[in-house]
C-alpha cells in the first residue's frame, strides 16, 4: 500500500481503512469532504490526512475530527501510467511546456527541501482534471528554479513557443517558477509581441504535496483559460484569492510578484487582471484591450542594462562603474514621482554625454513617473532622463534589454521605450 | 483685494461677489458648504473656486453650479500676523519642525513648479486649526525636497529631537518631503530608539493650494495623535483612505510609499497601521505593542552599504565593484522567499571571506523571508547570508547604515541586523 509521507497517527489510521494514496474517498467532519488522498512529502504533522477536493484545492483534514471515512473509488495514480494519457478528439489540443519552478517540484528526502524535477507529462499526470478539458501533449524545456534564469533562457523560451506560433496548439502552458515568472512574462511579451495564441505561464506558490498547495488549481484554470476564451498574447496564470475558487490571468507586461509567500501573491499593478477563471465561468475585465499588432517575433537581447533602486546615501560613483564597465543604459528606480537626489546629476550629465539611456520609473510601483510637478523632476528631464510611464521598473529593465537587443541606436531606443508595445504603458 | 491664482471667470465670480481670499464662506450648490476661499497657484482652469472645509479638506467648486455664494466671516490670512499665534494656557504644547517638502512648499511663479519654502510658522499660520489642540512651537531646520536627503540629514533631524527629548513639549510634528519620509523614519526610528516622546512625520502628496490637498488634514490629525494618544516613538502620520476622513499613524519601520501620487500613498507593510486618527476618535490596532525600551539615542549612520535588487541578467560582477569600492555591507532584494540566482554564489562567497556583511530582504516587499524552504535558499545560508525576516528592504537598508555606524565587528552587526530593535521584525 502507497502511502508516502504519512507516519504515526495519519499511517496508522489509513492502514486500518484500508485507504491509500490516490483513492477518491469521502469524509465526514464537521462537514462532508469528496478528494483524492494525497501524499505528504515535508516535515508535517501526523494528526492530519490531505484531500485534493474536485476542483483541484488541496485540505488538510484532522484525523481526530473524522467521523467517517469511505473509499468511493480505487484511482493511484501509478508513474507506470502517465504516458497513458486519455486522448477525446472532441477536445482542443494544448501543450505544456514545462522549464522548472515548484509547479514541477519533487520534494528531495535527502535534505528535506524542494527541487525542480517533474516531467510535464508527470505534472499532467497528477492533474488528471485538465485531460477533461484539452488533449495535453506535454515538453520539458529545461528544469531550472525561475531565480537561476537569465535572459538567455528568455530566449530560449521564446524561440520554442515561435516555434508552434503556427501550430495546431489553441494555446500553450509554461509551466514557471514563480520568483522571476514576471520577468520572463515582460520577456516573452516584448520579444513575441502580436504572438497569434494565449500563454500562460503558471507555477505555484506551494508544492503539490502541501495542503492549500495551488499547483492544480493554477494549471487547471490555466487549461480553461486557453480552451475557453478568444485571446491572445502572454499572460500570468496565478490564484486570485485567499479563498480557493479564483485564478487571476494577468496582463504579462503588468503583473508583480508581491508577497513571498501567499498563493494570491500575484498582482495586476494600476489595473484589474485581464481575466478571472471561477468555477462557472471566466470573466473579461471590460477595460481589457489587448493591442491588435501583427506577430513580429524579436527575440534578441542585451543585458547591459543596469537597474539601480535610488536611495538616501546612493554613491554616485556607481553611476561611473557602470559606464566603465560598458553598461548602455540605467533604469533607475527613482523615489515619488521620478526623482533622485541632486548628488546624482552630474553623473547622470557624464551618462547622457556617453550615449546611454536612462530611464526613470518609481520604486513606488504603483503610479505614473510625472516628472514635470517638481524641480527636482524637471532638473531630471533637462538632463536628458527618459519618463517611463507607469511601467513596473522590472519591465522597464526587460523592455530596455530588449530594445538595446534590437537597436544600438540611442534615438531608436528612447523612441520603442516610450512606445506601447505590449501594454506596458498605461494612464 | 486678494484672488491669488484666480482669472478668467473664477476672478469675474469672485470680485462680482466681493469675495477675496481667506474669507470664510458659504456656498450652495447640489449641497452646502462653508469654508475658506483658498488661493490657487497652479495652471489651473478658471471654472472652480477652491474651499478648505472645516476638516482641513480642499474641495473645487464649479462656479456654473453655485446658486449662492455669501461671506460668513472676513478672515484672511495675512503674513503680517503669522507671529500673533494664539496660545491657550491650558492647552498642551507641540513642536513642529519644518525639513521641508511638499507640505512645506511654496509655487514657484517663473517655472511654475513647487519648491520648498514656506516656514513652519507660516505654516502654522495657515492651518489655523491646530491652535485648538495646542500651543505650538515652531522650528526650520531645513528646506529640502526629501529626495534630496542624505545620511547627513537623518543625524541633523536626530540630534535635534534628541535635544527636545526632556523638554515640556507633549510631541513632536517633523514637516518632511515624503519622497523619502519612510527611509527618515527607519532611520529616526533606530538611532532614537525608545524615545520618550511622540514623533509624527507629516508630509502631503499635494500642495495646499491644490483642491484635494491632504497637507492640512494630515497636520490637524498629526496634532491630534500626539495630543490625544498616550504613546511614544516614531510614527508616519498620512492621509488613509480615498474619502477625506482618515489619516494613518504607521510604524516608523514598517512603512512604504507604494503610489506615486495618491493622498494615501503610505501603507504599513504586513500589519495595519498602529493609528487611524478620525473625525471622532482615533482608533489604535489591537495589535499595536510597541516594544518597551530604555531611550539609548545612537545617532551614527555609515552609508558603506549598497542596496542591490537582483534580476535576471544582473552581472555579479558588481558585487566585486562593491568590495574594491570600499562597502562594508550589502542588502538583497531578492526574489521570492529571499533567493538570488547561482551567478552570484562565487562573488557572495568572496564577501564574506572578505568580512562584509550580506543581509536578504524580498523584492516582493510583503511577506518574511525563508531560506530554507528551497536549495537556493539554503545555499545562500551556507554562504553566510543572513536572513532579515519580514523587514522592509529599505528599512534593512537604514539598518544595515546604522548598525555599521555603532559597530564594525561582523557578527555583532550580524546580531544587531537580526534583533528587534524598532517593531521592523514582525511575524
Amino acid at each position: 500500500m502507497s502511502h508516502i509521507g504519512y507516519r504515526g497517527k495519519g499511517l496508522e489510521f489509513l492502514t486500518k481503512n484500508k485507504i491509500e494514496i490516490g483513492d477518491l474517498v469521502k469524509v465526514q467532519t464537521d462537514s462532508t469532504y469528496s478528494g483524492i488522498l494525497m501524499p505528504r512529502y515535508e516535515h508535517s504533522d501526523d494528526e492530519h490526512i490531505v484531500l485534493k477536493l474536485k476542483n483541484g484545492y488541496n485540505i488538510g483534514l484532522q484525523i481526530e475530527k473524522i467521523i467517517k471515512i469511505e473509499v468511493e473509488s480505487r484511482h493511484s495514480v501509478k508513474k507506470e501510467n502517465i504516458t497513458q494519457l486519455r486522448t477525446d478528439p472532441k477536445l482542443p489540443k494544448i501543450l505544456l511546456i514545462s522549464t522548472g519552478g515548484t509547479i514541477a517540484s519533487k520534494i528531495d528526502y535527502r535534505t528535506g527541501g524542494v527541487y525542480p524535477a517533474l516531467t510535464a507529462a508527470e505534472l499532467n499526470a497528477s492533474v488528471p482534471e485538465i485531460s477533461e478539458i484539452a488533449n495535453i501533449d506535454t515538453e520539458v524545456l529545461f528544469s531550472e528554479y525561475s531565480e537561476n534564469l537569465l535572459p538567455e533562457h528568455w530566449i530560449k523560451i521564446a524561440e520554442k513557443l515561435d516555434s508552434y506560433s503556427r501550430s495546431e496548439y489553441k494555446g500553450i502552458i509554461v509551466a514557471h517558477g514563480t520568483d522571476t515568472m514576471h520577468y520572463t512574462a515582460a520577456a516573452l511579451s516584448f520579444s513575441l509581441s502580436g504572438f497569434p495564441k494565449p500563454v500562460a505561464l503558471v507555477g505555484s506558490q506551494r508544492s503539490s504535496d502541501r495542503p492549500s498547495s495551488d499547483a492544480a488549481l493554477n494549471l487547471i484554470s490555466a487549461a480553461r483559460f486557453l480552451v475557453e476564451t478568444d485571446t491572445s498574447g502572454i499572460f500570468v496564470v496565478m490564484h486570485n484569492s485567499i479563498s480557493d475558487d479564483e485564478v487571476a490571468c494577468h496582463w504579462g507586461t503588468r503583473v508583480r510578484k508581491n508577497h513571498t509567500s501567499k498563493r494570491n501573491a500575484f498582482q495586476t499593478i494600476g489595473g484589474s487582471p485581464a481575466f478571472i477563471v471561477k468555477k462557472d465561468v471566466i470573466e473579461k475585465d471590460p477595460l481589457f484591450s489587448p493591442l491588435k499588432k501583427t506577430y513580429n517575433p524579436r527575440i534578441n537581447f542585451d543585458s547591459q542594462v543596469m537597474l539601480v533602486k535610488y536611495y538616501p546615501g546612493l554613491d554616485p560613483k556607481l553611476i561611473d562603474y557602470a559606464m566603465s564597465s560598458g553598461y548602455k543604459a540605467i533604469i533607475f528606480e527613482g523615489t515619488g514621482l521620478g526623482h533622485v537626489g541632486k548628488v546624482m546629476h552630474e553623473s547622470i550629465a557624464r551618462m547622457k554625454r556617453n550615449g546611454l539611456f536612462v530611464g526613470m520609473t518609481s520604486q513606488c510601483i504603483d503610479g505614473i513617473v510625472r516628472m514635470t510637478v517638481y524641480d527636482s523632476g524637471r532638473d531630471l528631464l533637462n538632463l536628458g532622463v527618459i519618463p517611463l510611464g507607469n511601467m513596473i521598473p522590472e519591465t522597464a529593465l526587460v523592455k530596455s534589454m530588449w530594445a538595446l537587443g534590437n537597436t544600438r541606436d540611442i534615438n531608436e531606443m528612447e523612441k520603442i521605450m516610450q512606445e506601447n508595445i505590449a501594454s506596458e504603458i498605461s494612464d
